[in-house]
């Protein structure tokens, strides 16, 4: 059997996003990882602010603003504007060559809006299916693809994604025929036991110590479902996940990487 | 020497990418021309829109807006993120495979600043190239190219360029190697006399009508710069132009075409 290539599927959320210094050196880091990488973004609170200035109000739930239609429209002109073609820009600016994709683009990624009795997720996207051909053949001419948080339903509307799902998914699509290393980055060092002190980083974290740490309240918060995205890729064939500093992202695949190793 | 095969590279722009319904109608008529096409969008009014919500206030020169940073950031959001991944979503859902597109994409249309002693013109790109190679990738793989008004200078900076300008330097950059019609369509039968008849359509137009047209004061406005373009793409080697209402797209290539032919 022939062996599989390496693909790093990286997905760069938070502050990181907001301001072009930070971004350079973002990038500069993701343009020294070797081999093949696909990069996924969120979008930083910039989707927040533009609504704050734009006056729209969309309903909370459980702490996070719905996708109504006015929200809708921010994260597209946000996630699929502003930010993917920044980060586009940028890495052609160090010679990569790069396109900004949604999942409408190419079809790349199909979903449904997310049905529930009890709330209405307004334009959220579940996502269905993910087209690994489309990505493949623009990896295999040297392409960077860029995915912003963006899904379609097919039918001609968007969908607001979660861009940790969205990596996650991507990752797990292309795993059949790539070795996937799944690469969250973002300001913290990895998955921390105190989240205000780097030196209570997990360097290995499996599934078994995982849920102690949860029953124990040592994980709480947003980290949790990064890591249920991350054990759930896993089961579904991606090889590693990393979480780690984006500063660690050249590092990669050498014993030198200072972050979360999920296995 | 083998024939040429035909592309149309089509310009849409004004009213009818301000609201979905009209936006279907026109996508219904894009997707109903044969062969292969290229299609370059405006944003119509929501840019300026956009910035008056925000309240940004750029300053004008002969009639309009300058691309100061804020409006640039408008025109990132606006015509790469909401009219462009709109366009697309529209598209797959009349199983249409498309990709949405800015110059920094696939690094594709590469511009500079538009230099002036006497006014600061911002982050207007005029074109420097258009990287053709991987605009026929994409056509040989049975996709749409949906190109954006924004372009970039290689070095991290996206530019806001007319979209018209875009359609025409593209329609010349791929007449080296196919039969390129370049297609104007809003909302207008054509060049018309008198703006408000359609029964005063110019069924075909040469440079030297043109010219004395524009002398007598029967042609003026925006049609001026539109048409500028339209006889520099011919004398740069795209055959034909056509303007027209976007529901003669069907049309194009048969006598039925009822709009203004450029030769």
């Amino acid at each position: 059997m022939k062996e599989k290539q390496r693909l790093n599927v990286v997905k760069v959320g938070g502050k990181i996003l907001e301001n072009e210094a930070d971004l350079g050196e973002l990038l500069d880091a993701f343009c020294a990882i070797p081999g093949q990488n696909i990069l996924v973004h969120g979008g930083g609170r910039s989707a927040t602010e533009l609504a704050e200035k734009l006056g729209i109000e969309a309903p909370m739930h459980e702490g996070r603003r719905l996708t109504n239609a006015d929200m809708l429209e921010v994260a597209i002109m946000v996630y699929g504007g502003l930010v993917n073609k920044r980060v586009v820009a940028h890495l052609q600016a160090r010679d990569k060559q790069a396109v900004g994709l949604t999942g409408a683009d190419l079809n790349i990624i199909l979903a449904h809006k997310r049905i529930s009795d009890q709330v209405d997720y307004g334009f959220a996207g579940d996502i269905d299916s993910v087209q690994g051909e489309s990505l493949q053949l623009l990896l295999a001419g040297g392409i960077v693809p860029v995915l912003a948080p963006l899904t379609h339903n097919g039918q001609g509307q968007l969908l607001n994604t979660n861009a940790d799902t969205i990596a996650a998914t991507v990752a797990q699509a292309m795993s059949s025929s790539w070795e996937v290393h799944l690469v969250f980055c973002f300001e913290k060092a990895g998955v921390l036991l105190n989240p205000d002190d780097d030196s209570s980083l997990l360097t290995s974290l499996d599934q078994v110590a995982f849920q102690e740490l949860v029953a124990s309240g040592d994980i709480s918060g947003g980290m949790i479902p990064k890591l249920t995205n991350a054990f759930t890729a896993i089961q579904r064939g991606v090889t590693n996940v990393w979480i780690g500093k984006f500063d660690q992202l050249p590092m990669l695949h050498t014993d030198a990487y200072l972050g979360t190793r999920i296995s």
